[in-house]
């Protein structure tokens, strides 16, 4: 879960951080529509496509950087490490291999 | 350049094909600005991301194919092979490494 | 850190399950240096670059695993969440990017 | 199909190059082989991991370079983009999914 206090390094980022960074991303996805509507050259397009899995990747970092923090820590407290961690390895193993 | 013939196999896509995969990712992106808004859970926030990269991944494949079909192909009548494999090689590489 | 028990599920994996699997990317990568010797096709060396490219993923996932189950948890009750889980958001980040 | 010709620019690999490059990366297993079995910190081996990713995804773009500039622009000069193309986003799209 994404707070609202600012955090102060790494992949951290509030829930406005991430919702600024999501916004941008649709209007990027917009983007790219606009230029295969427009016929322009495919490697172009593709940059931007790079681009947007770039900036989802960042999101992503950010969201499991407020799991580990919160969730997981207060998991390990309450004898919740496996259940935790085979959860969060299912994610980040969808994550490395795109879904 | 995609073109608005019906492709018959493989990862070709028409520009109808890859608009309409685009208008959902675009739907998709907006999923999850409503889940962060809600506080829903990270990791099924984190699939939806994941699920984005796979469509991402996919609307790529389909612009390299009519890439390399066509533009790649005529390049190598031209005799422009060298030029043309090293742009797809950077975009290539762009997109393996996301951004 | 690996360790010498059987884990039951997931992405878990001891430190002879590592071990084993190394072994055997080892040896593809050697299978892989025979075929670019031998000319062998490159789609042919293509696909089993990336089965090794699937398996150490894996062993990546086995050991975060085991990184998130002990070293974190730990981390946690002695109040380093936020120190492990920057580390660990930049080695995942890697991961996803692939250096 | 790699060429023993040095090769100017971009991704481009001779065999030599490719071969220097595929035992580096064996020699780097082998040394994560070491780290797992001397315990080392989780996150150093991780780093090293994803080295190799990088390294063969080099490797990979290096191949797919030789196949474009020469067989898919050979095919295409005796017909056979359509199959070429097909083959060649089979391959990018298993290196983009890892595996």
């Amino acid at each position: 879960m994404a707070t609202n206090q600012t955090p102060t390094r790494g992949y951290s980022a509030t829930k406005d951080q991430l919702q600024t960074r999501l916004r941008r991303i649709e209007g990027q996805v917009r983007g790219i529509e606009r230029m295969v509507e427009e016929d322009r050259y495919c490697i172009d397009v593709l940059t931007q496509i790079s681009a947007v899995q770039a900036a989802l990747d960042k999101v992503a970092l950010g969201l499991l950087d407020g799991h580990v923090r919160h969730c997981v820590a207060e998991g390990a407290q309450e004898g919740k490490s496996d259940e935790m961690s085979t959860e969060l390895m299912a994610a980040v193993g969808r994550l490395m291999r795109r879904g």
